[in-house]
């Protein structure tokens, strides 16, 4: 039997890459594809790849319910999943930042929950740039290496969604760079949280590209080690990570664009004794959607990797 | 009587600002326009605005110097300066890293040393990213309030020249971010050097566009102090400054493109004690040949904002 | 007293270039900005530099009607203009294309119908790719000139507005251009219409930028002429236009954007007796929002470049 | 026995191509590859994928005759063809317009002359409007059924090639699509004489991305014919060449990026009796380097899709 999967917030961009993730895949029949903005147009008008009976609707909670769906979706704006919770007796996916700092949730970073994640039953999808954060810190923080932290990180437009904002207008964007909440973004405070560890410093910035995220991360030390010892950490915290890359080289935003890899690389020290370490992903796959499969396949017993690669 | 004025390197990125920034001045007359990939073209080939006569030529430093100049700037590769010096005797203004770090050379950044630069014949004109995060670093380390500083920046990629090179094809730039020489870029010792402050560490990046530098400076504080002082303390340091200004927000890229501005503005402390401080200019301009114009105004007694408002 | 203007469907992009040109003038107060996606968000966070005070709301027309608005701009999707009008008792533009082929409806070219606007109450805001076709080509048709007309016509994507399409996603504008419609687009028939001259072919591509339009015409002649005396033509028909401009060579895209300009050249024939001209604009001012500020100055009775130049 | 090659002209955009193209191939050796403004360079600091041996090398022609090439690739300014067929006594491809007009060469477009490459010792590669342009109207011409052509030209801007000139600035493509040469560009000559047919205009324009052309053919017929029978005649003349697709839908150019094909489509036909052809390249690879290879493999007796799929 194929497995009945609903996306609510169907039509924003991480609800538009599920579809695209999951429209092929045997095993999957996408059951539900909600979206108020474009309730009645055809998947195929914004997607003339997909499946050609695929159509968006505006169901309430109580008849998507009636879909019996085995997990679904929710790719909304904050402030909705709650509710949806409650509707929903299924498999939940939040794509959102409202379950993040919940109680008794799973938080959907397989690289370090993976376990918990497969018995779970509601799961909070990580930011895009706490994925892009945590992923790039851990095995410093876990080796206890790391005095302060500082992320600096460079998105696409797309991160900022959908709906009409000043950040996802590309008309701002004609030679032009754009740093905003420097020092108190909300992905601080789910990186400090995820990371376990609190002297951090969080400056995103959006740059002119769609997709993406470059986060260099200068780490300072507080002993002396190897710029080959800092890799070598990386290389076997994350040997068994099937998407995750540790490089040999200084990673560029353009190899992992369209897939779900997270490639990690860079690793200098300079003699203010700051390791630099350069981690990339794309923002709408690994840093949302893609992740959202992985962690769809887990819940379900599926392959990690199953229509992903 | 005009300046009389030679350009040796005219066809790069840098030479070909220049022309554009003197070419209509009254008191300016561009006599040497030196190109060896561009000799016998006429200028209007590569910008239609300018004056009709003005030729590309490949004179020799011999012949050029029997042109009188007031001033020479030079815009050739590395390597080269020594060479120039030595044959031409009039004032220089060298764009290259080859005189940065000489005895006896002024460095031509005129918020920081301007009455040298008002007396002298040879001035090393800084570079872009150094005037970035110098200019973004300096009141800070006066005021000794620094301990440790990390200066993150992004730049068009016309920074890098215009001989090819991997990082100045645009065909590299689809979808991607190049972070490079990213612990030991040799801004890094210039920044060192003129900031005369050591415990820096610095990374460049290459974003899709063509012009523009934001340096991102995470500046760990050795003190508590109020974001607030933060911005004062650099108001009151380019109060009397025409190309600074000091910004009441975030600054974004765009507001600089095609000025001699550098805007400085951010100016977060997070509970880290990192102040974070976001410097921006145009670095075709402000970070090489505006303010290589601004150093020749003060070498040749003019004002020194003329041809650059 | 202000004149009292409401835009329904004030998030989308013409609706919020309408709010960018009236925002700042002092004889107009934006009463209704009506936007179903964005209902209580400030206007301040698309735009920073608007008006504190202004924020979306989403009233019923009934409610509108209540405003006692002396203009309403309706900038909806297409099939909800008649319902607005019957509800709304006051002067209307409408962006759509709902009432451009009705009767008894003044469409909104000023340059060709600016008596009529005057003392309309109901006007048809032409189309973008209308607007550049119809003003490209209009002296030659009068003149009785042109056997066939062929507009090949380039656009920014945002054209396809800022309802989820194919065409409006940015990420698919990576190396890309996206011809559609190529042989029956809807604006053909606007062209036919109002340029009145049957035989033309029409075919719009999308190109890799945000804003603007520019139109290539290729006119095949029926007689022999000079380009000189093409040339002409066109500065004698719009010599008392405030908007168009016509070149003495090539126009580019670059110099029409961000203004409500309309600018004409090139003029050249070949010797298959083929004349091309140029015609440029951006796509959402004198392609949409400016336009419909021409058209609400005339309704109004204000100046017609008022808040234009 | 590898076969010897060289490359005069080898760090222009075309020449880097062959590179890309030749480098790992392993019945291919490159044994010259010349360019004044990068010799003494190693071809890995601007393509780090390459051979780490290869080095850009300034030999003169009596040079390079001295290391028994077996074929050699010009990609040098116009002007200097002649010259380096008199040194060079070995077969030749040159990507240049210096021998397209001239008696007794052979035009190397090999789906309309594939028999006579194969024998020839001096191929002019075709120019990559040209090709587009050619291959797009071929069948149309061949079987009588074209009036008049218009081909309609958007090309990336690095047509334009490396060598500094306005066309090829990217910093004149913000915002910006740039037409030129609207009447009477170089290439319309060249299609005239190997498409064989007089009555056309040709008009190309310069759009904001890196590589590609799209040719948007506007063909007014002389008869009446169905939209099918377009595609009919178009699959049949391309049967059975393997760069070529005969597409059902309308072509976008991110499809051929980076490949050697020519992708054609469209078909439509309007009551103006004009049939719109779109046909699709990379200018830098089908438009010109990979054609040359292609070309390469015929006249060296290799396969001729070998190192093109």
């Amino acid at each position: 039997m194929k497995k009945r999967i609903g996306i609510i917030g169907a039509s924003g961009y991480t609800g538009f890459e599920l579809i695209k993730l999951l429209n092929s895949r045997r095993e999957i029949e996408l059951v539900v594809l909600n979206s108020e903005t474009c309730v009645g147009k055809k998947v195929k008008e914004l997607y003339p790849e997909s499946n050609d009976e695929l159509t968006f609707t505006n169901y309430s909670f109580e008849e998507i319910a009636d879909f019996s769906c085995h997990l679904v979706f929710l790719c909304m704006d904050e402030g909705y999943t709650k509710m949806a919770i409650e509707k929903l007796n299924c498999k939940i996916i939040d794509l959102s930042r409202d379950l993040r700092f919940s109680d008794g949730i799973v938080y959907g970073l397989p690289e370090i929950y993976k376990s918990k994640i497969r018995s779970a039953r509601k799961v909070a999808n990580p930011g895009c740039y706490a994925t892009a954060s945590i992923l790039g810190a851990f095995p410093v923080v876990k080796n206890k290496l790391a005095k302060q932290i500082i992320f600096d990180c460079k998105s696409g437009y797309s991160g900022a969604g959908r709906k009409p904002s000043y950040l996802n207008n590309p008309d701002n964007y004609t030679d032009n760079i754009i740093p905003y909440e420097i020092s108190q973004h909300s992905h601080r405070a789910e990186i400090q949280k995820y990371l376990e560890f609190e002297r951090i410093s969080f400056t995103p910035h959006v740059v002119p590209l769609f997709r993406g995220i470059l986060c260099t991360i200068h780490i300072i030390l507080n002993e002396k080690i190897k710029a080959n010892d800092g890799q070598s950490i990386y290389k076997e915290f994350y040997k068994n990570q099937p998407f995750i890359k540790i490089l040999d080289r200084i990673p560029e935003l353009h190899n992992v664009s369209n897939t779900n890899l997270c490639c990690i690389g860079g690793f200098e020290i300079d003699d203010a004794n700051r390791l630099v370490v350069i981690s990339t992903l794309d923002n709408l796959i690994k840093g949302a959607s893609g992740q959202a499969v992985q962690n769809m396949n887990l819940m379900l017993g599926l392959k990690e990797t199953e229509g992903l690669l």
